[in-house]
């Protein structure tokens, strides 16, 4: 059978075979994952309350308005319902920003080494990617880039912090950069992990209701995988004017989250507690990360976020990565992102104290 | 803002308010919803206490692999794991099929009246759409149709039995058509309700190990919101050939599904206790609804599913439906689908009998 001419130039799915069912088959006592940015607290408890209260409505098809969900939000970050759209994952809100706007005869911008969906989908329209030179954010070279090939450029992606690498750029050096990007192409704002950011410094916290307010090309997305503790239950959203959200919505499939992610997620932003101590621990624990690598002269970018990425000069990245499998600790190794490197997410301090004991051992 | 070309042709989006704050509006002490063809027993039991015990794990991003449920469904079907997909519902495993198959320069076939989102799907490709002139599944005019713009027509959609009007065409007669169909073609069975019609009539089973043994272009779809009572979780499931699955899988999403749908699912497959009730309950209760229609001379199509569809010559069913609406009863108005008609989802005995008396006061 021939499939749409697009499908021969996207790379073949390869099942990856679940990580922790590998490291189970090592014969570990226990696992300790500490690879896909999850929050070591695991679910809010308000949220594992909300859940099990709703789980006997699981047949109900969700309130495909989402006005709940959109109230709070648009509560929480004073802008309006119109401005919303919730996504299974804030994954599936950058699917319509690239669909929305790209196709095989424009581009798009992003940093050398940055979340690795934004190429994948992108492929899926056939827009040429750009990407400056620096694995990290560097407006000077997003400028030089956008400048040249300004025409072509329809989509601007920045991560902040950036994902795996863990740098965040400056509230203020981004609404500059912004002011230099043609109205017709879409600034996406991927702030998964902004919270993180802002708490360790204000310089770098965003508002989207100033951002849609001053710009109508500006998509911030939020989520609630990481410092909300949902990845399981897949929903984020994003921001916008009321345009771009009209045209995403063009593009959504109905009932596109599930009705309890949609419950819990509400509750789930109320918790300050579990944020409170959510980051405090993230930023207390990751100064042990950092001692960690000095200890061992380990290369690092000073994080922003939930996890920190430790480079390498000679060891190689894959195989300390089997290493730490093998004792049941999972990180990320980032060969996929051609660097020497492993993503590690900050744990509870008895997670993190394990990988130190372990990555000790291996590095001797 | 300038979008991709084809979203002008996409209509933009209604923020239906949720029909069930409308009934509360009203003023109605208890809602009865009979609109959206949910499992009237709610959520089986297996999979609320599997919800409630995996509540606490909503961080967690799912197993991406999801060989659990494959299995699961693998044993039930007798294929292998690589012959599914799952989605966020079957509707997902549509638009992998749509979005794999159709563009603006090739074409689809259904029936006359069928499910709406294949036609809406369709448009983001720009397919041309071609549909029968009956409004129920009529294969001569299939074929004639098929044989007339074959070079053109690359996907046909069947759904059985056919939402939102009941019938269901026998296997051997799908099969026999399938055999007419060029291998290029892609043969969508919507079997979302394919276990209804077999419980009514074995003649209407479907077993998607042998036709997709038979045919390589054939697409079974099964969902787990109807008979199994997980409709708002979102999840369904495709089966077909493994290139077909492969090529889809190149448009999924990672974590498409969420981690508490896929357990539940699992579990919910097994309740069979529920499922058996679900079923029998259904076709009971069915035929106190052609009672009712035969009572007041309203024209029914014998329905193999779990919803009855009620036609009228003078009366209106947009009139109708809000009368019911605000005695709290939601059923479907099929105007929207061009038809003088409501859809009513067969609910439990006490369900029915509130609809029966207040429209019974109504046709008076």
């Amino acid at each position: 059978m021939k499939f749409n001419e697009f499908l021969n130039h996207l790379s073949n799915y390869e099942p990856g075979k679940d990580i922790e069912l590998i490291a189970k088959e090592y014969g570990v006592k226990e696992v300790i994952k500490l690879a896909s940015n999850e929050n070591p607290f695991g679910t809010p408890s308000k949220a594992i309350e909300c859940l099990r209260q709703n789980a006997n409505k699981a047949h109900l098809y969700p309130d495909d308005s989402m006005v709940e969900l959109k109230s709070a939000l648009a509560q929480k970050y004073k802008i309006q319902n119109e401005n919303i759209i919730i996504g299974a994952g804030s994954d599936q809100v950058i699917e319509f920003a690239i669909h929305s706007k790209l196709n095989s005869k424009n581009a798009f911008l992003q940093a050398g080494v940055t979340f690795a969906m934004y190429e994948i989908y992108a492929k899926q329209c056939g827009a040429k990617c750009y990407k400056t030179q620096s694995i990290t954010h560097n407006l000077d070279e997003f400028k030089k880039l956008y400048e040249t090939h300004k025409d072509e450029i329809k989509l601007i992606f920045l991560c902040l912090p950036n994902n795996p690498l863990g740098e965040c750029l400056d509230a203020s050096e981004v609404i500059e950069f912004i002011k230099g990007v043609h109205k017709d192409c879409l600034v996406v704002i991927d702030a998964a992990y902004n919270e993180f950011a802002s708490f360790k410094d204000s310089k770098k916290h965003l508002e989207p209701c100033e951002l849609i307010k001053e710009f109508e090309n500006v998509l911030y997305l939020g989520t609630f995988s990481k410092l909300y503790g949902l990845g399981g239950l897949r929903i984020g959203y994003g921001i916008a004017n009321a345009n771009i959200i009209s045209a995403f919505y063009k593009l959504r499939a109905p009932f596109n989250v599930s009705n309890l992610a949609l419950k819990a997620a509400v509750v789930a932003m109320d918790d300050d507690e579990f944020t409170k101590k959510t980051l405090e621990n993230n930023f207390s624990q990751m100064q042990l990360y950092k001692e960690f690598a000095k200890k061992y002269d380990i290369k690092i970018i000073d994080s922003y976020t939930n996890f920190i990425t430790y480079f390498f000069d000679e060891k190689n990245s894959t195989d300390l990565s089997e290493k730490l499998l093998k004792k049941g600790i999972i990180i990320r190794n980032l060969k996929s992102y051609g660097l020497n490197a492993i993503r590690i997410t900050i744990g509870t301090s008895y997670e993190n104290e394990r990988f130190f004991t372990e990555f000790d051992k291996i590095l001797r």
